[in-house]
Formats: structure tokens, sequence, C-alpha cells
């Protein structure tokens, strides 16, 4: 089976992204697993190589001719010299670069010319200067695609994925938030996701929101009536989900039980162990599209730009990740 | 320097309780930094013994012997009959050996004829079987001592220390319980424990409440109103005090920053690193107390009691730091 085309767009070129970029196109996992057609500017991808001691080896080609080749290939939109980005600041220039990179990347997958999406990482500010409005990566997909609902943020590391049912909220407002709908609803999405990724039959392991998951109903009731009947209701469904599991040992539980993915009720549920398991390796996935999206859950690094020193572990994952999920697709 | 004299009083005999004593008993690492005087019932120990493959080898005393033996000394109360047990059921009459031994350990203690006291894991459902209203080891040694106030609990990992502002109550509740007064109690009772386990000039880093920190204000407004004042103030005191500190970085920031200690909002912020950074080294150290009283993190095992395979590793750490918490009163 021939490797499948993902699109990786260059993202924020006062960071990291540039260098990562390189590295990817130089990157002999990726090679094996996926072919790169990378979007961007040909002057500040070299600028990225020279930065990461690579010899650039990439043909550049116009979108309409991606198919063929065998090797990395570039859509060079010549959209930003060099000489107008200011390494390690957010500008308005960087953050137009990323969002028509990200959204070609987007309209060639829309169009099935390439299999999957990822790209290096995006200033948040950057994004906002260059589209008013910009919140995430997840609603600007959603919103180019036009799809009703939104797009859900994974975390992944190694084989296990992380979900989490709320995320950037206060965690006052975190317990008036659940519902045993809602959590019904994230875990079919996760399901889903995980068979799109190649999963045939997935294993949900779902965390409880209280120390010791409320201890029979001592500190907290949510277990009892929110969490615990939606558990219950998904293995009515017949999908095998188990919880809720006291958070702090979920993820240790669901390495040894073998279960594919953690559902955790909120933000730092997930990301206090995906961090301090491998903060280098993790992957952010983009769920609820018509086709994968990845990217490295670390940020820019403004602050190590340009110095040829950024790991590229994590972009690596990211992309192959994509192309596993678009291998699984096409089965 | 002498090696201390530290009280290890046996905890749930239905649990790993009587093998791990038995281990700690033989270890070289607990010979060479303390003196242990044992407390419990020598047929529960050798049976604990027998279990892990141990030849036993321990003298027996009374309590006013206490002082010059080299080798661990045994405190025989003859309290339980190993007859009464049955491995893997909280019973009262396990409750009852448990209050009994830890109740001496902390007499010897108060009395100054031991310098710091541990124990082996207890059953909570046993320990109220034997002690109506029983809550907490914290609690039972305020009571027995008639101390004003509570002793709190601190969890330690190798040299990280975690304290938590809050513990066993509802997320929900959580916010609420937070106050810059409070959490500068906790900061400054943290600070005066890790001066008495011997550390000069402590550094503790301080968690934030909310995702990212709240992220200026955008998702929780905790940071900038009760834990940065209380952060201030703790600096304006002369304390080595940061933060706070977006919670999923923060242990990860603390170690690479040479951080003495981290101090959580909630119970899993803090359990969910520890447990992961080694479950299998966690103590459980009881501060504000007059001496210091040490546990292993973990409980008592019930689903492997007998069978000789309990990791003695968290119950080595607990008596390891009792007695340089004991070493360094003395200074």
């Amino acid at each position: 089976m021939s490797r499948p085309l993902i699109a990786l767009a260059m993202g924020d070129p006062a960071g990291i992204s540039p260098e990562l970029t390189a590295k990817l196109i130089a990157s002999e996992r990726v090679a094996a697993a996926a072919r790169l057609v990378v979007i961007g500017d040909r002057r500040i991808l070299a600028a990225g190589a020279r930065a990461a001691g690579i010899a650039l080896d990439i043909e550049t080609v116009v979108d309409t001719a991606i198919g063929p080749a065998e090797k990395p290939v570039l859509i060079d939109l010549g959209n930003l010299d060099p000489a107008d980005v200011s390494i390690g600041a957010a500008t308005p220039a960087g953050g137009r670069f990323a969002v028509e990179n990200f959204t070609l990347a987007v309209r060639l997958a829309e169009a099935g010319k390439v299999a999957a999406v990822s790209y290096t990482p995006f200033n948040k500010k950057a994004m906002r200067f260059a589209h008013p409005g910009y919140d995430d990566e997840g609603r600007f997909v959603a919103e180019l695609l036009r799809l009703n609902g939104r797009a859900r943020e994974f975390n992944v590391l190694d084989t296990v994925w992380n979900a989490r049912v709320t995320s950037h909220i206060p965690l006052k407002d975190v317990a008036a938030s659940l519902s045993t709908e809602g959590i019904l609803d994230e875990i079919t999405l996760t399901m889903d996701c995980l068979k799109r990724s190649g999963i045939a039959v997935p294993r949900l392991l779902v965390a409880a929101l209280n120390p010791h998951a409320g201890d029979g109903g001592s500190f907290g009731m949510e277990e009892i009536e929110i969490i615990g009947p939606a558990v219950e209701a998904a293995v009515a469904q017949g999908l095998d989900v188990a919880g809720p599991h006291p958070a702090d040992t979920v993820f240790l539980a669901a390495t040894k039980g073998g279960y594919h993915a953690v559902l955790t009720m909120f933000h730092d549920q997930g990301q206090i162990a995906m961090k301090l398991m491998g903060f280098e390796r993790g992957v952010t996935m983009l769920g609820g599209l018509p086709f994968p999206v990845c990217t490295p859950a670390h940020g820019t690094a403004y602050d190590i730009a340009g110095k040829g020193v950024a790991n590229p572990r994590a972009s690596e994952e990211a992309v192959l990740l994509a192309a596993r999920m678009a291998a699984a697709a096409r089965l």
C-alpha cells in the first residue's frame, strides 16, 4: 500500500516552525510512513533548514500536480519574506502566513488531494491579528468546511489518547458543566475517532471528577449521579467503556489495562498526566472532522527559535498519527 | 552522630503490613539510617516474615529499655493472635491492633523515647471499627497529643514535597474554599516543615487553579485575586516562594527549577503527578506535629497480602524521611 499524502502547513514563522518543517522533510521516520506536501514559502523554509543545519532537498510543485512524487514536495506560496519576520515576535504578517498555509492544507484535504493535514505550531495572538475572531484550530477548520458542530481536541501520547469533557473554562464551573448526555456524547465521539484511527474495537476508561472518585458519595455525588450513568449507557450500546476511575491513577490503570483512551472531566486532569508522561512526544489531534488533522502538542517556543535546537519528535509523531489514521480510513 | 530511634507501628494485619514490617527489619538501607523500635505482636510479625521469606532477627524489649540496642528491637504487645486475622478483610480486631500500636508509638515520641514515628498501612474501615469517629491519622495524632489545630498531610517523592490547600472535598467546592489567608497559612506551614526536615532555605512553587493559570483572567480569576496575593505576601515575608504556575507543568518546573516543594490547590492536582512520577516510592508525612510521622503513600493492598510480593520501597522511604527529619531536629 502506498504511503498517504499528508499536507504539512508551515506554522508561525517567528518560532521553531521553520526549523521543525525542515527536520520533518529530512526525517526518515516520516519518509517511511508518509509523502509530505509542504505548504509555505521556500525562503522561510530555507532559513529554517539553515538554522537546523539541514541541506534542503525538496522540489517545488503547484497543487494540481500533487500525487506521483515519492519524495516530499513544496507548494511555494511565496507569501512571506524572511526580512519581514522578527524571531520571537507574534506579528500580523506571521499570522497571515500561517492562516494561508493552513487554509490551503485544509482545502486540499477537502478536495481529496491529500489524505490528512498536519501543521507546525501556530501562535494564537498572531492568528488573531490575521483572522479576527480566531478561537482555535478546531473551530477554524469547522468554519472553513461549514461543518455543524465543532471539532474537538484530543491529546495523543504514544498509543494513549486523552479526550476531555470540559477544557478552557474556570475550574469552579467544571462540575456544573457536566451532564450524563454530554459525557455520553464525548464517549461516542472518542470511540468513533479511535475507530477511524484504525482501532477496530476501542476501549475507553472514564475518569472520575472528585478525589478517590468521591469515595462512595462521601466527597461529591457526580460519579454516582452523572458520570456512572453515562458509562452505563455507553456499555448498554455495546461499547467497551469503564469507569469512573479515580483520576490520580486513571492513566496508570489505562496503560496496565490495555485501554486506548482516557476521557477526563477537565483540562488539567489529563494535561498533568500527559505532560509528565511525555512532554516531548505529545500530539494534538482534532477529532470530528472528515479527515485527520494533527499537530505537536507543544507551542511555538519563541525562546529557542532559530537556534536549531528544537526537538522534532512531537512533530514527527503528529505526521505519523495522521498517516496511520489516513491509512485506516482507506481500509 | 548516632542513628535516630524510630518507632515503627505495625499497621493493618490483614494486608501487607506484616510482611512490610519484616522487610524493614531486614533492610540494610533502613539499618544504615535508623534504629527501629517495632511495635506490634511477635506472632503477627513472624507470619509476615514467613510470607516474605525472611529469617526474623529481632530482640524483644519492654519500652522502658529502649535505647542502647544497635539492632532493631520489638515491643511485643501480644495483642493479636494470627488465628484471629482473615487476610484481606477489615475487622475490629485488626483495627484495634493498629490503633494500639500507633498509639504507643505516638506516646513514645511524645515522651522523647523515640525521635520519630513511622507505620505500615492502616485500613480506614478497620480503624473506624476500633475507634469510632476515626477520621484520619493526622487528626488522630492531634487528638492524642491534645494539640490545637490539625496535622496536615504532605506527599513526599524523592526530594519533592507536595502539600495541598484542599483535600477530601468535592471538586465543585474547591474554588470557594480558597482564600489568600488560607493559602498563606499553607505556604508558611510547608516552609516550616521543610526547614524541620533539614532544608535550610526551602523553595516552594505554588500551583494555579485554572487551566493555563486562567490565561490572564480569561478562564478564572482566582490566580489574580486569591493565589497571586498569597504568593506576594509570602515573598514580602522573605520566603522563597513563586507562582501561581500552571498545574500541568508545575512539577516539571519545580524539578527543573530546584524547588523543594509544590503547593497544589486540590487533591488530584498533586496526586496525579506524584503517582505517575513514582507510585512505588511515595511517602505521606504528617506535618505540624512536634515530631515526624511518616508512612508509605500506598494502602494495605489486601489483594496481594500474604504473598510476599509487596514492594517495601515506599515503607523504607518513609523511615528514611522520618530519620532525616529527626536528625535535622537535633541540629
